[in-house]
């Protein structure tokens, strides 16, 4: 019998205080965001109704799931929060989306509202810093074109005579865009003794990085590698154009784990076409990229499909993520990952 | 007109202490060997004569080349310093070789001759070490699984289905053998936050790696990818069989940089084709790989042809050895990178 009455166990918050939650992860996601550790976190801040987002796309589904739920989790598929869905959820205060962009799921009249929005974007930018360095460092050594001549049948020796491969330590290497995700991939590559140069407009006086800072112009005309990793905005579509592509020198290569709008791609599919620069690249302007797409076949390009932000580590965390968001929400402290609506505007 | 008669100015030293050098280097790699700045430098040293080694291999080629010479430079494809060619160079005092191996160079006389040489495998760690970090993130991440999918025609969902990748930040790396590149290695692994063991038999009581010290056994079962940074001696061939194999954990991953014969490369390929482990390889029991050799079409096996030496920067640091051994030759210091015997067969 437990004696200290009104005194809540760490286990079993005051009821008052339990959130009736509606997750809705798609099913081949839901254990990579979710796991054990984090649903009996979780379950001690509320009771979980577990719907997949396939199976919320009519209103009238949404509405009978919806309709007595404090929080949602959402991550991919989950209906976008128009008038109609506020509508048919009006106890929701808070929602907490395990992804990264929230286009999808945010509207005018969400914002409106004033409901709380986290998102787990943090979860997310090492894992895609991580592939960032992957392929730099495959193009700096030019991995991905020996091995395709391996396995395209070429000779030993014609394999071999590819221009020399070049260390990171060193090399070159040009960021466009001190987002939280540059930050981490600039950070690797100083700590494997890459120069490091960056462009940015946002680089707060002070800022350590502020030391790195170059003209986009001297940063593509002087750099061995340049990785993208500016949002996607109207102010970065087409920042790298055939104009830019064409101050990269020859031998140079290009690293694209952010979106596929910040760099002409026609302009990039030409330059790397004709073998004067290679490029590694996670992001395409049509995903699915169909598999009669002209990239697919370039041997000095090293593809993969838009899985920068997918590891395994990188869901964990999101999870993590998730579950402090909605403790901080419970104990009423301000929430660590919020957005505002101009901060989803800068962000892309 | 110098008023300092026997001083010397730094650009021409006294006569007596120049030397009749030989530089043999093959033509395709004398330039990245022998920067300008390197040949200056040399030339300051002595009187270079310039010989490719495809033209030194008849004994009287050899003798009219080497006869006067005081020093030899070398790569590869030298003839072997057996009892006639010393015969042959009577006046030779100093060899220094500016690749790796001295297996094809150096004889039982060459070695009872007592002449000092040099050889500049240093140059060539940290390259090895970063075609090893490169391979160990493309096996963590399956970027060569995704890759081959991509343009082998699988459609992006059937790419995207791939077991999930993980990080190196946290990943449990396993090294075998603390030579100097597999220290190379684990300080990067260690700078991106990896999680490293290692096993090595000759790791010194004190040395700031034992700590991470673990038996082949416990390496092989506790890693997620393992990285073969051994010397190829008698006592490493074969050292990874079948049996050790079979205690990686599913879904673990092989790179070998090294040399091939520490791995019992047909059981490699069991399991490697099997798709229980994935692989990344430089080194081959046949080499050059022939263009039907069954590696070359492995989906989850990354190849490349045996560079792991070949950059930019090593070949720049291998001329920058040369000149800085014969400096210390002519000063009478002792050669920083000088190997006996003993030393030869411990490196393999």
């Amino acid at each position: 019998m437990n004696i200290n009455k009104g005194v809540a166990s760490p286990s079993s918050p005051p009821t008052a205080l339990r959130l009736r939650i509606l997750l809705s992860i798609p099913d081949a996601e839901r254990a990579a965001f979710i796991s054990p550790e984090t649903r009996t976190a979780l379950s001690e801040l509320g009771d979980i109704t577990e719907i997949a987002p396939a199976e919320l796309q009519s209103l009238d589904a949404f509405a009978a799931a919806a309709a007595d739920k404090d929080a949602f989790i959402t991550a991919w598929g989950f209906p976008r929060l128009d008038a109609e869905h506020l509508a048919a959820a009006p106890n929701l205060k808070c929602v907490v989306h395990a992804a990264s962009s929230l286009h999808a799921l945010v509207s005018d009249t969400f914002w409106a509202a004033g409901i709380p929005i986290s998102q787990a974007g943090a979860a997310m930018a090492p894992a895609v810093a991580e592939l960032s360095l992957t392929f730099t460092l495959n193009l700096l050594r030019r991995v991905h074109l020996l091995d395709h001549s391996l396995r395209t049948g070429a000779s030993w020796d014609d394999a071999r005579n590819v221009s020399r491969a070049r260390e990171i330590s060193g090399a070159r290497i040009g960021v466009v865009g001190a987002s939280r995700t540059g930050r981490r991939y600039i950070d690797a590559c100083l700590a494997l003794g890459a120069k490091v140069s960056v462009c940015d407009p946002y680089i707060p006086a002070g800022d350590p990085l502020a030391a790195h800072s170059a003209t986009l112009h001297d940063l593509l005309a002087g750099s061995d590698v340049v990785a993208i990793h500016a949002p996607a905005t109207p102010e970065t579509e087409g920042l790298i154009g055939a104009a830019e592509l064409a101050l990269l020198p020859d031998g140079a290569a290009l690293v694209n784990t952010a979106r596929s709008t910040i760099v002409d791609m026609e302009a990039l599919y030409k330059e790397v076409h004709s073998g004067r620069i290679d490029a590694a690249l996670d992001v395409f302007d049509q995903e699915p990229l169909p598999t009669d797409n002209p990239w697919r076949s370039l041997p000095n390009v090293l593809l993969t499909p838009h899985l920068g932000g997918a590891t395994v580590d990188s869901r964990r965390r999101a999870g993590a993520i998730v579950v402090d968001e909605l403790r901080r929400y419970i104990s009423g402290e301000p929430l660590e990952h919020a957005l505002t609506r101009t901060d989803l505007e800068r962000m892309g």
